[in-house]
């Protein structure tokens, strides 16, 4: 075949009958498809332990989601008819290497062809899964390109993530792996990139002799649920902090990147994590507060004794030239009031006030907001004249809203792992940053030396004892 | 009287028949009356050459502005009955003497009263008034305050504008003096000082380091229409760069004052206005661009050669540590396209772009618009995200719009002038100062070296020479 047309592209989904396949990738496969956005000749392959044929999961696909496939009934056949159904243990060698000539029985008598394979498993599947599919042979690059996409958690500490590492770069290379965090596939979150360096007036304020503090908000209504097997071993410090809140942390408290390439971004945000101080488990337990919503020891599979956090809040600092002495506080939860997600940078009080006590009692120390979800905004807290006579001051907010509909996270990101663009992936090094940062916490809370679990009640922004440990002069911005 | 009884309050106005008592004065004071905003025991003395009586002349003010006193009949009454008709010549002492006769016999036998004098007059009769109120003893402030209130335009140059403060200086004291222009008085001018000051992250950005340029537009779409005999004396540089376009670059460009107080601010905004460069007349016709819109020498009272502009734009340099090398572009004009008046702060742009050339196509340097008229708002220029693939920028707006129905500017400096607070007034070095800038000016137009005068369009945004004034690289903000 000439060079010069496209190859053939496929994309092996393991664990296509679970539930991250159904709600996620595959409407966001099809919706790619549909506009047209995949690569010219592109296939999916479902792959799977359960008795089904490719009718059969078709038909699955389309039951889950109507109202996703019907609006375009043209597109779904067509994206249907693409869609494969292939039995098999993900890691089994035997499994794989059927799979693998299924592949290239496929493929028109071509020796070469492009693959990605997306491990929607359980993590305790991740290494089984990729040793395998190394052993037979499927990773080697010399017959086209062989990306992994791998879903978070990624390990259960700092040591299991570095054991996996190990397991995986023995397998594949580095630059082969995509982990997956769909936070980071977020216009709103990526916008922390293009706000700060793609404005001038941002990045001169963005320090510790302007900003008194930094919040980071990810904060769930949603309750435990059918997930409390897997959450009574996680809790909310390896569930949610590992992973985006240090994201969005690194994101926000990064140094400039020359380029907003994968590898300068990346190199960015593994320096900052690396800088935020390592706390004794002593000072671990003084700066966190964790709590447990009312009702969640009832749940199936969680011990009456359960001491699993499904609340925390942390104070980390940074221990670099730009944050020194600025606190940064992470607070993320289940079954609050409402589902909210921001950064906000509180912004210190003016150096010295011209206004009389009186007229500046309106006065409030500027705040920027960006609300990643559910209502993707800029929110720019300001002192103005209050209308009338005097001097007087009254705070007032500059808003952008995002525009509705945009991209799905995920949609974003399988795009980008087609293309081979890992910026918005994290790399081994963030990953086991991130367990670095997260370990004492977990530590000091396992031990005798554990602060007090704080019950909450449902619907509430968490435990009180969250707001002393903000106190005094700051407070939590809630929505 | 026991002292804690209030003292009688008598507010005079001189010119009490013309255009601005009955559009302005009239209908500010009876508002302030009807919300109980003025001093307990308060009247209105009415004083012109005009044949009128009591009756006839508060019949005048209610026929001139029926929508302002007939939604509110009683009150509308109740201030009538304050209002008395004094027939009389400013500027003539003996007329002047039966004034403060009256006012006394008015008075149920108290010897000390308070008074405010307006002089809502043409410029040629201040001094006249001035020294006739003081020839009749009437700026003697052992019986109570004796205030005044000046109108702009205040002298024609530096040189008639000293006389007149020496003139006025002999008479009465600076404190006594209350110059008005009425561009102080609206909220959203006022709102520099708060804007500036109240907030933490706007002063660290307000200098050379991160400033591009500034501009400051006071735009008119009226045209000269009956003022014309006035107006071709005057021109656009004595009419409105004198007064509001030189106040607001004070505000926009004054050090932060100690105090919001009267002097402390007046003091910063002096030294900047001392600061401003004087060009040469090469460079004042080289830093100039002047227009006349077609048909303006159609008017009665205009010569058909005319040369006085109705539009300029200057650019000047402030010769200070915060904004050496930064141009403010100043520009006004007649018979444009729209009203508008605007403070813009155009931010330069990052010092590095980490974007690639095609994703960083939609970036804008950040720009920071105080609108003053008609519709007040702030507006941000900031670069987001542009939602989609690729890490792409798109400049956005945050916005916050003032309330409606704002309080009228001569409101606002009539309590003020009431109240004695002068902060919102113009004192004499400020006014000596801004001759002092725009003379060069004037002085270039009149002599051989003056700059051609462009002819514009009525309803464009003045002559495309202004354009070609501002670029290349810059533009002018309009709306």
């Amino acid at each position: 075949m000439a060079d010069s047309e496209a190859r053939q592209f496929t994309i092996i989904i393991f664990g296509a009958s679970g539930d991250l396949t159904q709600r996620k990738l595959a409407p966001a496969l099809f919706h790619l498809h549909a506009i047209g956005a995949l690569p010219e000749r592109c296939r999916f392959i479902a792959f799977a332990r359960s008795e089904m044929n490719d009718e059969s999961y078709r038909r699955l696909l389309f039951e889950v989601s109507t109202d996703d496939y019907s609006s375009d009934a043209q597109s779904w056949l067509d994206f249907a008819k693409q869609v494969r159904y292939f039995r098999g243990s993900s890691n089994d060698v035997t499994s794989l290497k059927r799979l693998d000539d299924f592949i290239r029985a496929d493929s028109n008598g071509e020796t070469k062809d492009d693959r990605l394979y997306y491990l929607a498993l359980s993590p305790t599947l991740y290494e089984g899964t990729i040793n395998a599919l190394g052993d037979a042979g499927m990773l080697d690059e010399s017959g086209g390109v062989r990306r992994l996409v791998v879903e978070k958690p990624f390990g259960t500490n700092l040591k299991s993530a570095r054991l996996l590492n190990e397991a995986i770069h023995a397998r594949a290379n580095e630059h082969q792996l995509f982990r997956i965090d769909h936070y980071l596939g977020k216009d709103t979150v990526q916008n922390l990139i293009v706000f700060r360096f793609g404005n001038t007036i941002f990045e001169p304020l963005w320090n510790r002799n302007y900003i008194d503090h930094v919040q980071i908000s990810v904060l769930e209504d949603l309750e435990v649920g059918d997930r409390a097997a897997y959450y009574e071993h996680s809790g909310v410090l390896r569930d949610m902090f590992q992973s985006h809140l240090l994201q969005l942390l690194a994101l926000a408290a990064m140094e400039p990147p020359a380029t907003n390439h994968a590898d300068s971004l990346r190199d960015e945000k593994a320096k900052v994590l690396s800088a935020i101080r390592k706390p004794s488990p002593e000072r671990a337990a003084t700066n966190s507060v964790r709590g447990q919503y009312r009702g969640y020891r009832q749940l199936d599979g969680v011990s009456q004794a359960s001491s699993t956090a499904t609340y925390a809040a942390l104070r980390l600092f940074i221990d670099n030239w730009r944050w020194q002495g600025v606190p940064f506080y992470l607070r993320s939860g289940k079954a609050l009031r409402q589902k909210y997600t921001e950064v906000a940078i509180q912004f210190r009080e003016p150096p010295h006030r011209i206004f009389d006590d009186e007229d500046a009692s309106g006065l409030v120390p500027n705040m920027l907001r960006i609300v990643i979800q559910p209502n993707e905004s800029i929110r720019l807290t300001i002192d103005n004249k209050k209308p009338g006579a005097r001097l007087r001051a009254e705070a007032q907010e500059l808003e952008y809203k995002f525009p509705m509909g945009m991209r799905d996270a995920y949609e974003r990101l399988l795009l980008d792992a087609i293309a081979g663009d890992a910026s918005l992936f994290t790399r081994s090094d963030e990953i086991e940053l991130s367990w670095g940062v997260v370990d004492p916490y977990i530590e000091a809370w396992e031990t005798e030396l554990a602060a007090q679990l704080y019950p909450y009640e449902r619907g509430t922004w968490g435990p009180n004892a969250a707001d002393q440990f903000i106190a005094p002069n700051r407070y939590w911005s809630n929505p």
